[in-house]
């Protein structure tokens, strides 16, 4: 365990944008039967926004079928030295139904998990994206006495 | 990207505690301003539930005081193999009030970011926990003319 806390640091809008499309894996949170539902799942991120594949019995089925509002998080932070970052978008999920578009996101986004039907693309706006960074933090001198012996 | 996608398995209660015990960081869902909401942080697993630490300002806090459900999702996934695992616990938020445990708990688990205070423990219960695990499955032999070329 590191001796010192990291210090957060808000990231810009297109600074989190670029990191969320540096990584290919997210977890998309929204509601399933009145409780919250979190479900990790790969995306890319697209001019129109973030593009995920769910298949015709996933949960998340129901939320999109409404246009509802989902979060989507990502994140790289390292255990050990505490450093990384996270991204959060808030936005309304809803189906891609222009044909053209379902085969190009086919092509684009491979499904980790297979399942029979991952044919449903999904897009989440973008409207609102947050993000912030963990830096190294002043180190602790104090920081021993804190532990359990 | 790898030629497979991978095989959905599902974990047991034990195997999914014991995975969540195994790392240090999840992420916290719940319903902030009415939207869903979702934080990294760091945790512990306890025999109580799963212990959270989090300052005064953080948006988790009015969820807490209302003993409200939240979910919390771990998980570790390769994205080169794309092999691992998710656990989620579905539970009830509420702050530790007990000030033994309070203290036991700032020396178990010591907060990431460096805030002014980091002082409120909740305790999330673990009364529901599902898990998977990915494992490698079949090679796909038509997948490179699926392939973005």
């Amino acid at each position: 365990m590191p001796d010192q806390s990291s210090l957060f640091k808000e990231l810009t809008r297109a600074e989190s944008l670029y990191r969320l499309g540096s990584v290919s894996l997210g977890r998309i949170v929204f509601t399933h039967n009145a409780l919250p539902a979190i479900r990790p799942v790969n995306h890319i991120v697209d001019d129109s926004g973030l593009i995920i594949r769910t298949h015709h019995g996933a949960a998340i089925i129901s939320a999109a079928v409404g246009g509802v509002v989902v979060a989507y998080e990502a994140d790289v932070i390292d255990p050990d030295t505490r450093v990384g970052w996270s991204v959060i978008v808030i936005g309304t999920a809803r189906f891609v139904t222009n044909t053209e578009e379902i085969s190009r996101f086919h092509r684009l986004l491979r499904p980790w998990v297979s399942e029979p039907t991952m044919d449903h693309v999904i897009r989440i706006d973008t409207k609102l994206v947050t993000g912030f960074e963990l830096v190294p933090g002043p180190s602790e001198p104090d920081s021993a006495s804190n532990r359990q012996s």
